[in-house]
């Protein structure tokens, strides 16, 4: 057996196919985005290096980065004790968010309910998603 | 707008009225486990300061340690850019996994494609959840 023969034995994927995959940065374990692969975006993540989802608004592969240049480089994968998710350790270029900032997770719960704006972005998306294209 | 009319405003459920809750250790933001909450949930979570989650296997509201004594404070929620997922920070008792692990994620992808134990259980499954009926 392969290693991805092996290894997505062990996946629960959903009804649509998918898996939740959480990214985090492998330096300072902040979590950097959610994204689900299916079972090809898996194997293409193992077989490349490059974290790789399938993008359920799209519905096509998708590797992260590859409009804006700030690609996920595969570090090491945690499985859940129910196979239906995965923690994902990333080493990061640039931010993981379309909107500019390292994180998606930008916003924190205030005490009257509103969701605040807790970072600074780290790149300007207008700037990158349109020099790219 | 009471805080949870104005919380819940941003949220994206799914189809089946669910959204993410990643949830993490406040104290060293190691990842305990992945869980889902319905408008309810999330609602009592808020209310109740208790990490509070929809099972999808039982299709029911689940105090998360109900049975095991095994409770999560929560100290911050943080939403994403789409706002189809959450990260709720929080103070864990015991251990957030039903098979006795600190963390639902105790298993490594190695080499080989193996899923390898990386954790030692901090509580025995057998002992808690019998004593508990």
């Amino acid at each position: 057996m392969s290693k991805l023969d092996n290894a997505i034995g062990k996946l629960k994927f959903d009804a649509n196919g998918l898996i939740p995959a959480i990214c985090v940065d492998h330096e300072n374990k902040q979590i950097l985005q959610v994204a689900y692969m299916n079972a090809e975006s898996f194997g293409k993540t193992l077989e490349t290096g490059k974290a790789t989802f399938f993008s359920r608004s799209r519905q096509k592969l998708w590797v992260k980065g590859e409009q804006s240049g700030h690609t996920q480089t595969v570090k090491t994968i945690y499985l859940d004790c129910d196979g239906d998710a995965l923690v994902v350790e990333v080493s990061q270029i640039g931010g993981a968010c379309h909107m500019g900032y390292r994180s998606c997770f930008f916003r924190e719960l205030a005490d009257d309910g509103q969701w605040e704006v807790i970072a600074e972005k780290v790149f300007d998306p207008d700037e990158v998603y349109k020099s790219k294209g």
